[in-house]
């Protein structure tokens, strides 16, 4: 057995665990016919959206994967549609597990807090595994058709089939996810904003009363936003990162012996972390106690402390013994296995303090919180200058860790060192998508307990288990965005180590054997690329939070008209049309989300040309502004996702601290505040925020297959 | 006479303007007792908060002299002291006309609206021409008297006495200018934020009533925030810009024969935009109508219209001929007098692009302010959700005139092209100050007629004069971020330039006369400088953010106090202590403005330090990291600035929109929410956004005097 075969291996191993929890949590008890019925009205919303949003995705798909073969030949178009269909396979199959499982958590939850929590975190373990499972076979199998099966040479500067291959297939799956993460974003914030606007605010009925026709929408957004959209978000980041260092590699090291060893240890590195990731959701137990993050902690560091022997084991076994000294003659640094180690290991510290200061700034037991909940006191204006402030703090201390990482990844093995530590840090996404989708599962339960009239306790209960969900959910963003920045670093590298390649063929003077493209910053295109770079994520995050606004509106718009023309809705003499309210977000956000995400697709194209238009040096600026836009948009969009998850998250929880009892309570001038907040921080942290990390890839990787194209591969 | 006499008469003609325009505004009827004594309690609280703040600033800059003094010689320290208290001299002479202005423009409005508009309109223009005059007068008559008096050479690279003046002096400006925006800005928005909350919010009473105990606080902050500090910050925006054109001169072209006509140039079109805005001030004139801002634009139109034919003018003397060619002979780029005419005639343009711009989104007659009211009627979320929504979107226009003008300036002239485009731009720095500085004028005039108990009518005036101050002020800003943008990229030219220079000196290693350090993208520390750099205005921005709302909510328990321990207060038959809720207000501000200010001060230092500790290359990366650090905040501050100011000038403009009689006018519910994002958008546009401005520039200049004090300059 090959090490590809391994890593194959370890990849069904995931599917296969998938396979049978999914089993256990179908089998078991959904609970009467009341809540069956509501969940059935959830389920049903969740699949007409997503039929909806895929086949609109499907025709732009379809279009893309048709330029992708023109330009550049039908094995990449084949990887750009893998990348595509499996990273809607990853959030379909979520998002069906988690409208079956929210019932059954509601029904488990009336029996205990520790049966709720087992039964939603093994929903959300399923998700996670196939998500890390598909995107580690997807590349393991593509590789290895073209490798093992067609004969394709990795090191071959005029066969660059497999390098090409695995920046389509990347670019397939960030694509798909930039609309699913979008359009899910869209959907879940409206009907959540439109819900909480029209009925807590004007009807003044409680979250989650069957007799607001936007209630179903907004269970149906949780499932079709924090699940099927960050499912697809996390197959894209995984797949780009790991990915990228595959290529990373082919690219730089061509030349040394252990070629074959190196492009197998990523996926190697994939394949352990999910074994033990796998052993980590068995830890997850309350242990007597109802700490319910405590539980998830637990889980989360048995993976992690696992993962240590375990990438040292991969390394060791890819490299044929941990100590090999790896020379790359282009360059003449050199790294040893251990180094390689040691890269990985601070991927997986960087992935504990993100989660740590995430955690710092999004929980109810510091500062941060504590400070927006008791800015709500003197109103709604000094609550959302409070929540900004921490917004726009909470991105300090990730920057610094991420520079950190940076450094001494980059002194370790270079830019492979970056790879590296960016790799292991995917390498965990199973367990950590595994925390994060247990949240619309909670959420929903807990949304169905009130609406089929369960006991208080049940209810109770499955807010104890959904508090944690704010968490969990700010995490896994803090994670994912720190780990683009990464990979979009190493998307950076390979992209001027493209252009040296292939400067030649584009057309490009060359010196000492390298492009003649000025990357400094005394190069004024360069600066122009930054601005035009740190521009996208603004004016992205500007689209995306004027869908949520439009599409809320047209929700308020709707359910009043329902209310005006039905007296019976109010009375819960009749039952509201909420199929009607589906409909229409589900139009709404497949409609909005259209234009923001090609930005990114268009952005890069159009820069490149302009620029070589207008400057005396033609190809050469317009490649300088090119890379800067990608620098501009990884360093401009780090900061705006940061805060604007961490802000999200924030407010939320500050809304729950106050509902907990501080500061007057529910009901009180500082809860209504409080709300406000909440509703300002939810198209900051679930839709623009979010979408900015599939975003920052895109860019890069359109940037790739730009330069691909005018070099002529395929052609 | 030689020319850079000329630019000192023309400078010394601005402050002739401001002397005999002061007497004609202080002649004027200063209205009935109770009129004088309000003004007197205002003018008394901004006195005593002036005199408190420049004590405390006084004290930071006698120890950085000191400093710089020890580090680059007594020169330098001199030029920082110049900088410095002239920086401070501009904002206290403004200050103490607004105060004075403000009653009698209450009173002249009485008459009619032209002759509130003039007399206010006046009184800006004092402040205009005093900051222009004193500005292009601390550059000229420092160099003039380093050169022509002291005799030292400008093109001797053993001899740096006048570039290393120049910067210290701008230095010096920048730093008294963060302190006192930061400072003004904190105090302002604290004062209006608490006065609001508790009055407006809690207590149920008007704007400007006297029974606020926090009402005078309010107008004084007017004065110390919106006159005072932006005053200080427009003084410091001219000494860089034209500074730093002056240095980039010195040091990119010390061989050219026209070098001394190139050097007095940047001071000569200063001079000539003097002349032309002194004669743009007759022409604000309203001519029959009721259309203020259009009285505004006439006057701006003018003074850029009769500049193009002044910088032919002065271009044309300087070189001896406009036609005159000046080629570089260490980079071989060449311009003629007319190319560096083309590109202040696109300082121009893009002054009047940027102002077209910034009152397309803080105007009530567009989309995006009518977009922030609709949203009101939804409720807070919704206006807030909308206004953060137009805040990221208004960054893209002026990044893209920015873009044009660094392509368009470059290919004309190179990187002198950018220092004379930036250099125009604040040429007309008297015209846009003038229209800045007549906002608190009104503001406060229609705060004293309120208190005053005046006729409904004057109150009416005074409004339709201080509904034009929000769009000038957000204009000004605008302005000034894009200007300091230009002015930072010449900066950083200068920083690159002198580390050739110096290279032998700082111990770097040199190729082909060239320091070797990398600035290029693909040098992981270039990656962590541009990190760095970009966080420093959000930590900026969280910093002054937190500080408002702490110093706000001190207000509010203040006045809650006061109402508490004497009921006579809100039943109007007791005085409440105005003084005491100033004073407090005072000490906060002082207080809070002091550790953000020092931010943009020792990161670079630090960041250079610990790089060069760090990286196996030492002081070749710390240079490196150093430089990305700086165009790392230029880059990021532009998006925060533009972002902030141009929100928070469209959140205020909705609310009046608003208060004008759309979506149900005063005391309605959208009015409400309106309100909620007027609050938010204060700290934005009034604290935190403006002050990015001279934040980038102490960056900048700190970096460039690090070199300097590290290349043993001085010593």
């Amino acid at each position: 057995m090959t090490l590809v075969q391994i890593a194959i291996a370890l990849g069904l191993l995931a599917i296969v665990y998938g396979f049978f929890t999914s089993r256990q949590v179908l089998g078991a008890d959904p609970g009467n016919a009341k809540m069956q019925e509501i969940a059935a009205a959830i389920q049903e919303g969740a699949q007409a959206y997503l039929n909806r949003q895929y086949t609109t995705i499907g025709i732009v798909g379809v279009v893309v994967a048709v330029l992708v073969g023109w330009f550049l030949g039908p094995i990449s178009a084949i990887g750009f549609l893998i990348g595509a269909i499996l990273s809607g396979v990853a959030g379909y199959i979520g998002m069906n597990i988690s409208v079956r499982a929210n019932v059954r958590t509601a029904q488990a939850a009336s029996k205990g807090l520790q049966e709720g929590l087992t039964l939603a975190f093994r929903a959300g373990a399923i998700t996670g595994m196939l998500v890390a499972g598909l995107a580690l076979l997807a590349i393991a199998v593509f590789y290895w058709v073209l490798t093992d099966q067609l004969g394709n040479p990795i090191n071959d500067p005029n066969n660059r089939v497999v390098v090409d291959g695995l920046v389509a297939l990347a670019f397939g799956a960030s694509l798909i996810s930039i609309f699913a993460r979008l359009g899910g974003g869209i959907f879940t914030k409206a009907a959540d904003v439109g819900a909480d606007l029209v009925g807590k605010v004007e009807a003044g009925i409680p979250e989650d009363d069957p007799r607001n026709p936007a209630v179903i929408a907004d269970n149906v957004g949780d499932n079709v936003g924090d699940c099927a959209g960050m499912a697809a978000d996390l197959f894209e980041t995984y797949v780009v990162t790991v990915g990228a260092t595959m290529v990373l590699t082919a690219l730089l090291m061509s030349n040394v012996p252990q070629l074959e060893g190196l492009m197998a240890l990523p996926l190697l590195i994939g394949g352990a972390c999910i074994v033990t990731s796998i052993i980590g959701t068995y830890f997850v137990r309350l242990g007597g106690g109802k700490n319910v993050m405590g539980a998830m902690y637990k889980g989360f560091l048995v993976s992690a402390v696992l993962a240590i022997p375990a990438i040292w084991y991969a390394t060791d076994v890819a490299l044929g013994g941990i100590a090999t000294e790896v020379t790359i003659s282009s360059s003449g640094t050199s790294f040893t296995g251990m180094d390689l180690f040691w890269c990985s290991l601070l991927g997986l510290v960087i992935t504990g303090l993100i989660i740590w200061i995430t955690e710092y700034y999004t929980g109810t037991n510091y500062r941060p919180v504590k400070s927006i909940a008791k800015a709500s006191e003197t109103g709604h204006g000094t609550n959302v200058i409070q929540g900004l402030a921490i917004s726009l703090e909470a991105t300090a201390l990730p920057t610094l860790v991420i520079v950190a990482g940076i450094i001494i990844a980059y002194q370790l093995a270079g830019l492979i060192g970056i790879a590296y530590a960016a790799t292991a840090m995917l390498a965990l996404a199973g367990m950590v998508v595994a925390l994060d989708a247990y949240g619309p599962v909670t959420d929903n339960a807990g949304g169905i307990a009130e609406m089929a009239g369960l006991d208080d306790s049940v209810r109770e209960k499955t807010d104890l288990l959904d508090a944690v969900g704010n968490t969990t959910k700010a995490v896994t963003k803090g994670y994912a965005i720190a780990s683009a920045g990464l990979a979009a670093l190493v998307l950076f590298a390979a992209y001027t180590t493209d252009l040296n390649a292939f400067a030649d063929k584009l057309g490009l003077e060359t010196v000492d054997g390298k492009a003649a493209v000025s990357f400094s910053l005394e190069n004024p295109y360069v600066i122009v690329g930054l601005l035009l770079g740190a521009l996208l994520p603004y004016l992205f995050g500007a689209m995306g939070m004027t869908a949520v606004g439009r599409a809320a509106g047209d929700v308020v718009k709707d359910v009043r008209d329902q209310f005006a023309n039905d007296p019976g809705i109010m009375a819960g003499t009749s039952r509201p049309n909420y199929a009607r309210t589906v409909d229409l977000v589900t139009k709404a956000a497949i409609k909005e989300m259209i234009i923001p995400s090609l930005l990114p697709v268009l952005a890069p194209v159009v820069v490149y040309f302009v620029i070589t238009a207008v400057s005396p040096n033609g190809a050469a600026d317009g490649f300088a502004a090119l890379g800067a836009l990608l620098l501009g948009v990884i360093i401009s969009g780090i900061f705006v996702a940061l805060s604007m998850t961490a802000g999200g998250g924030a407010w939320d929880n500050a809304k729950k601290y106050i509902e907990d009892g501080h500061h007057g309570g529910k009901g009180s001038e500082a809860h209504k505040a409080a709300v406000t907040g909440d509703t300002v921080g939810d198209p900051y942290k679930d839709t623009a925020g979010p979408a900015v990390n599939p975003m920052i890839k895109i860019t890069n990787i359109v940037a790739l297959l730009l330069l691909a194209a005018l070099a002529g591969h395929g052609m």
